[in-house]
């Protein structure tokens, strides 16, 4: 195996030890694998300069970030695979100053990502969960013993950031009578619903909002203080996006204060630890950034990235190209 | 007050003690309100004969039987009011062979009960409240620890009973790219979904049931161990309706010996009892009937009550007759 191996191209890890198994068994016979495993990537290398030097694809994960230092241990790296929508784990403009090739997951998770948001917002709304907790504490049960819910249909609900998921949101939720309303960089010419230019005035002309845009300087902490209060005391905020589109200290301190009515978070600032003071709260409905884990998607992304590479290896156009 | 209530028109409540709190202030005013607590109907009547024998209307809620001797009670009655979309606690043969009026919710809920049927639908399939229920558990987070979940995206879904709210279920699931199907007494011409004229049928063809009929004799049951083998071990079913459509006890051992998925349950054979066997399942969500429990429907259901009543007694066409 060794000895075949050698032939194969070499597509190194950069993520949790548990990352190779991305690669569905079919892939994975067509590439030798480096797996760093527990150990940091620039360590492994400097162990294995050799062998890394003629390394040119990398399969990455959010959280482990691709950066300069990253690529310039890696002379001859041509390709970086990320099995996520999202790149900001990933120096893009350094790749581009590199040529190096960079594909993500494209689509593949929009639906489920959508379907998420709009079941954190369902849950916080009508107190799905809390209902749930409570129940197993107590039956006979008695509607007087119930956390308050509220309705979603005829809720006006902002979406920040009308890519392909914030679409299958609005989609999703129009279906339940909602208004919809959204936020982006610029206007977009092709969507039909209300375009705010800010977030606080977003925030201040609906009852829910739901993050779907990318992590970049510009959204970094865009959900700050001013913000919730604008949504106001029962205003609810969905986040399937990235954990640091929201100054998390805030959020904590609102949804305590009740400034706030409740949040469905899919993302967290410091994952994959979650600030614990979270669990207290009733009104909050939390995921572990799953928002691309169901089955079917697990097993989509395993092919997806290994035909993103088999490509690459054949000199074909990428499946999902970021750039 | 008790002198002016002499002269405005009797209603009688039959139902938990709380009640009255369906007639907001605004309408109780009107209405000489009689509410035997925590007494059994007919113990209260019993020892106010007097009091009793010239009540025309009657406020009652499911679970409290309106069974001919309960209207034997009541010789003056000529109008029942139930502030719920299901009457299966109504005998309302016995009540057109007495010429008494029924009024119930109409389609008051019909959002939030198709809202809540979806909520429960993704909850399970994608193990919101189960994930959110590890995730407090256990920080860091690995995707690992957490339970499988599925797509909604693409999945098969039959409803049984496909009248207002099984439209609007359809409705929201058609916008999460679900197929849908439907069972129900008979084909309705003007549905577009494919029929099936029986529920095994339904389950056989599809990944999930959601029941939204009414409970009958011919429905009472009749999702058995049969429906559930052929709804099949990925299956889940939601019920939003009657918790005697279902065999209880065989979902409960379905779901223990893993013949099906999952079920989000928002109605119970014993309600409010609900079995406790069920608070062990990973794979269950529970909601205490709180399909009709939003802020929102509780203030329109307490209008509407009251405009039933106020309608009745000015001789006007109720409101929302059910015969």
């Amino acid at each position: 195996m060794a000895d075949q191996n050698l032939n194969l191209p070499k597509v190194i890890m950069h993520g949790p030890p548990a990352l190779s198994s991305v690669l569905q068994p079919s892939y994975s016979q067509n590439f030798h694998i480096i797996n760093p495993s527990f150990l940091p990537l620039h360590q492994f290398i400097s162990t294995h300069t050799h062998l890394c030097s003629t390394v040119y694809a990398m399969l990455c994960y959010p959280g482990y970030p691709v950066t300069a230092h990253e690529l310039r241990l890696l002379p001859s790296l041509r390709l970086v695979v990320t099995p996520s929508a999202g790149t900001d784990h990933i120096d893009l403009s350094e790749c581009r100053h590199r040529g190096i090739r960079v594909a993500g997951a494209g689509n593949l998770f929009s639906a489920d990502v959508a379907d998420l948001a709009v079941a954190l917002l369902i849950d916080v709304t009508m107190r799905i969960s809390a209902a749930d907790r409570c129940l197993k504490r107590r039956t006979p049960f008695a509607s007087s013993h119930f956390p308050r819910s509220f309705k979603l249909t005829g809720k006006k609900v902002g979406i920040v950031g009308m890519g392909k998921i914030g679409i299958e949101v609005a989609h999703r939720l129009e279906a339940f009578g909602c208004i919809i309303s959204y936020n982006s960089r610029n206007k977009k010419p092709l969507v039909k619903y209300p375009f705010y230019s800010t977030v606080v005035e977003l925030a201040t002309n609906n009852n829910a909002l739901v993050l779907c845009c990318a992590l970049n300087d510009q959204t970094r902490h865009t959900v700050n203080r001013e913000v919730m209060l604008a949504l106001g005391k029962e205003g609810v905020i969905v986040n399937v996006a990235r954990g640091a589109l929201i100054e998390e200290n805030e959020l904590l301190r609102c949804l305590m204060e009740g400034e706030i009515g409740g949040a469905g978070l899919d993302v967290f600032e410091n994952e994959p630890h979650v600030n614990q003071r979270f669990f207290l709260l009733d009104n909050v409905v939390l995921s572990p950034h799953a928002g691309f884990s169901t089955s079917e998607s697990f097993t989509g992304i395993a092919q997806l990235v290994g035909r993103n590479l088999e490509a690459f290896f054949s000199n074909k156009p990428l499946i999902t190209p970021v750039i």
